[in-house]
């Protein structure tokens, strides 16, 4: 792993999902992996970090999610943009070399099987919540339970997000539709 | 309503959700109103429109939504972050005149008894989904369907976000922690 990404206490983790950005979300099982954007997550608990994201059945890695029980949530930034929506571009389903073809490089975290993806502020693990089906069926709604969590701590450190000194380039995506997105901007300190 | 404000079309106003800015949950029962920030939001699914939000059981607002089986959000922006925080940093429970001392100003949609926040860049009223009971009892989850939407045409317009051209205290609100927000920011265009 880069010199730049370190933990993050699983009672302060909730705070990467606190900013609403865009998500890539992650899984592996049986040798197979895959990633695609979720725009659409939510944290439910602090502690334990639980949270939701919405992914929907016919998705290949929909299906890793389902079988394995796990999966990653990473927020990826500015500066791998085109990767991001390169993921989201295409199915699995349809090109089994989508990963490779995506531009996004992928690292693994010691005791996890699951590719996580280069370049993003942060990164979570988590192990699907049990007794969820009837979210995962009416809602596409996957719960998950975090275990592991990382960020850059270039723009993430002591629990808070810091983006003024870092490179543009690390700024989070909050997507708007299509091939647009808002990076996070200034800061808003009222205290 | 203001002159800004202008009617979002349901197929679209899941766009509102889709930046990942912070809420302002209200609601409306028997002539008493609240309104509190939610950072925790997430679109469910986009025709019909629906959404969840995070609203803890002991909150005032939480009643109301129970009682009426409606809800606002709304997205405030950085020129209401104080009143905002103040929304958030007392409980109607504590203090019934809450509302009027938080320097936040509301106003109403035709056909509507929820309070709606002014200086927001859109609002949503939503309707409680029914049959999701256990989603509010184990997760405070409240899941809605959108009913009627709207936004600052300065900074929505189309179906799309275009904050170039507003003034800044019209960019929306994304949580940290504490007193401590991000303004959205600069546009990340792929096409």
């Amino acid at each position: 792993m880069d010199n730049d990404i370190v933990p993050v206490a699983l009672e302060k983790a909730y705070r990467l999902l606190n900013l609403g950005a865009t998500s890539i979300v992650s899984a592996e099982f049986g040798g197979e992996s895959d990633a695609m954007p979720a725009a659409w997550t939510c944290p439910l608990s602090m502690e334990p970090f639980r949270a939701a994201a919405v992914v929907d059945g016919p998705h290949f890695t929909r299906r890793l999610i389902d079988e394995s029980g796990m999966f990653a949530l990473q927020l990826p930034t500015a500066g791998i943009a085109r990767a991001t929506l390169a993921l989201g571009s295409v199915s699995k389903n349809d090109d089994p070399a989508k990963l490779e073809k995506s531009g996004a490089h992928f690292f693994f975290a010691d005791g996890f099987r699951l590719p996580l993806v280069e370049g993003c502020a942060g990164w979570m693990i988590f192990k699907v919540v049990p007794g969820e089906e009837r979210n995962a069926k009416a809602h596409d709604l996957i719960i998950g339970e975090c275990v592991a969590a990382w960020a850059d701590a270039r723009v993430f450190a002591n629990g808070h997000w810091q983006f003024e000194e870092a490179p543009p380039s690390l700024r989070t995506l909050h997507y708007v539709a299509g091939q647009h997105f808002y990076a996070i901007g200034e800061a808003v300190n009222l205290d």
